[in-house]
């Protein structure tokens, strides 16, 4: 079967239970108009928005481009155009709706709300999330061609390392090389003031300061628009220097961070090293489909405390709150790993795990691997040398 | 006098603005969070609140990072916090409040709504955008800092260019030196779904193709999720090449487009780029302070009606309808060179003029450079070679 098949069979799929979902709650409609949900439920964005009923076909309101051939296309410059076209069909205007209020701007949501006459609305950002946690076969196939390409970007990096280099130009050579394997450059990231573009490379020092981001790791950036990631400094003999970069060669991503040490670093940093390595592998033995997030956090916390490593996990100046989270369209989907996280562990799910540390005057360790929940347990999409590799 | 004391100065500059803009409207304060209007006003980024009382100094309510030293910080986890504070403070709440509505997601403005008892909310965000429309001196001096760099690895194109090239290969090589040269490699665009990350290259046909963006060309890209700009296609003899990458060497951008050809190209593509060029002679002979910005755009589609080449501007299948825009810390500010607009050019606003042409089966042609306005006109920020370059 073909690309083009396969997805229309999974988009009608996903659109099913999407629907299902609108019936559910009770609801007349779900309207969508981020990138990332259009993308999810059409296979195409477009700007405008994705109207589906609680029964029925999907109806696409695109404003551009001009050359969406989906079935249902109505092309419109407004909202208001909905409404119209809604009454041109001799469909009802939807009472109750789920609308993006997590994701979509308050403008957007009140014009739609009044555009539409919705009395209640319901919010469809965590729905959403929740129903692409859970990949199908053809998402499945798309992460591991992802990660191929992910990993084969990274066996190129010890190549790419010039003594003496900057941590800017070390990223400079890798992303040219992620280019060059088909990286969309894109970093789809879920929430307000996630600004990153195609994540980050962490060497020394930097790896300790903290970010306005909530992602794991911080960094000064060489910006202050965007304080996070390389600095610019030159990476020392015995620092480390973690490669997060973006595995963005599909539309569904993968998350890979692997270490390398200029000379021989630290053992305190072989020894955090190891610890994160030790994680991967009870996660490995452990989970399975019902494992709670929470719980692989708190093993992580475990195995930190075991070896006295709390004041340098996930960060020191300041300390991220989680291990691991899901992937798919936007790197930072749910479950999770939290220490409040009420979700398991379900079949399908697609998570990255990243128990991470940072040594003041080092610099980051850590590995992060991208696993897929199995019937068996846990998968790891991302299988390469995991011991910090010496350049 | 140094960036630092300078930057001070400005701050206090824009907050005085701004707060005279809340007591003109009659509010009470101010809440800005959105990465931009937070660095804007502070000159840092954090998550969290920037909130400015209609009298008295600014207070920063600051969820990460751990770090800020603004006077006048509180560290809070939640919205709700702010409330408690403006009480033990023995402030009052405030009843009227700008708010970011085109910019922060629907449950964030209702949660600040509900958290502070705000009665009546104004929108923020066009307030922000013309407010930073005209730039100060410091401002300025950052646009012409970036202007240089990105001049400079420009200029570098010719050389990074190998026959038998796609356009994808190409842009990695510019994207390298555009790191090297301390691009933050972040593209900040104003409005949603505008997905987009270090700008464009399109070459041949690929112009051609319409794209969900609201930028000026579009492109088929390399993933459908993510469909603008270079597509990965082998640029052919004869074609023509639009290099629209980033000018984000500081945090105040610059925007800039340059045409190459492989071999001679067609004698329409010549044509075109002239007619942009003439636009541009125009433009710099009569535009000046008190210039309405729908009169560039008008006197941009007689050039173009004159030489009958309506079919190609702007793009074929698919016709942006501006042909420029303010320029700042976000790539797309006002005022938009566009039929309807109303906006006058100031002095200090800076912005890009981009009249382009597709010309089927060769390319996009025309230039763009960025501007500032003047007290005795316009002055050209970024003034390199304008002609089509043969590679």
């Amino acid at each position: 079967m073909d690309y083009q098949t396969e997805l229309n069979k999974d988009i009608k799929m996903r659109t099913a239970r999407l629907q299902e979902t609108v019936r559910c709650l009770g609801a007349d409609a779900c309207i969508l108009s981020t990138s990332v949900n259009v993308f999810y439920t059409t296979g195409i964005i477009y700007a405008g928005y994705f109207y589906l009923p609680a029964e029925g076909e999907a109806l696409h309101f695109v404003k551009r481009p001009s050359d969406v051939w989906l079935p249902n296309t109505v092309f419109i410059r407004k909202p208001e155009q909905i409404a119209e076209e809604l009454q041109n069909r001799g469909l009802p205007l939807p009472t109750k709706v789920l609308l993006e209020a997590d994701a979509l701007s308050y403008n957007s949501c009140n014009r739609l709300i009044g555009a539409l006459n919705i009395k209640e609305t319901v919010d469809a950002s965590p729905l959403l999330r929740k129903q692409r946690s859970v990949k199908t076969d053809l998402e499945i196939s798309q992460v591991r061609i992802c990660a191929e390409r992910h990993m084969a970007v990274y066996g190129l990096i010890p190549s790419l390392y010039r003594h003496g280099m900057t941590d800017v130009a070390l990223q400079a050579e890798i992303e040219r090389e992620m280019l060059l394997h088909g990286s969309s450059g894109l970093f789809r990231t879920y929430g307000e003031n996630m600004d990153v573009y195609q994540g980050s490379l962490l060497a020394g020092e930097n790896a300790e300061e903290p970010s306005p981001f909530d992602f794991a790791l911080g960094g000064k950036g060489v910006s202050p628009s965007l304080p996070i990631g390389a600095c610019g400094a030159v990476i020392g003999k015995g620092q480390t220097i973690m490669v997060d970069l973006a595995g963005n060669y599909t539309p569904w991503m993968t998350d890979l961070s692997r270490v390398y040490s200029v000379g021989k670093t630290s053992d305190l940093a072989l020894k955090a090293h190891q610890a994160s390595i030790e994680i991967h592998n009870i996660a490995r033995d452990t989970a399975r489909v019902g494992t709670p997030c929470a719980d692989l956090y708190n093993m992580a916390v475990d195995v930190t405390k075991k070896h006295g490593l709390e004041p340098y996990f996930m960060g020191t100046k300041q300390q991220a709150k989680f291990v691991g989270h899901g992937v798919g369209i936007e790197i930072n989907e749910v479950p999770v790993l939290m220490p409040r996280s009420k979700d398991l562990l379900e079949e399908n799910i697609v998570f990255a795990l990243e128990p991470k540390y940072v040594i003041p005057g080092v610099g980051p360790v850590g590995i992060e691997n991208t696993y897929l929940v199995t019937a068996g347990g846990i998968e790891n999409l991302t299988p390469i040398e995991e011991n910090i590799i010496e350049l």
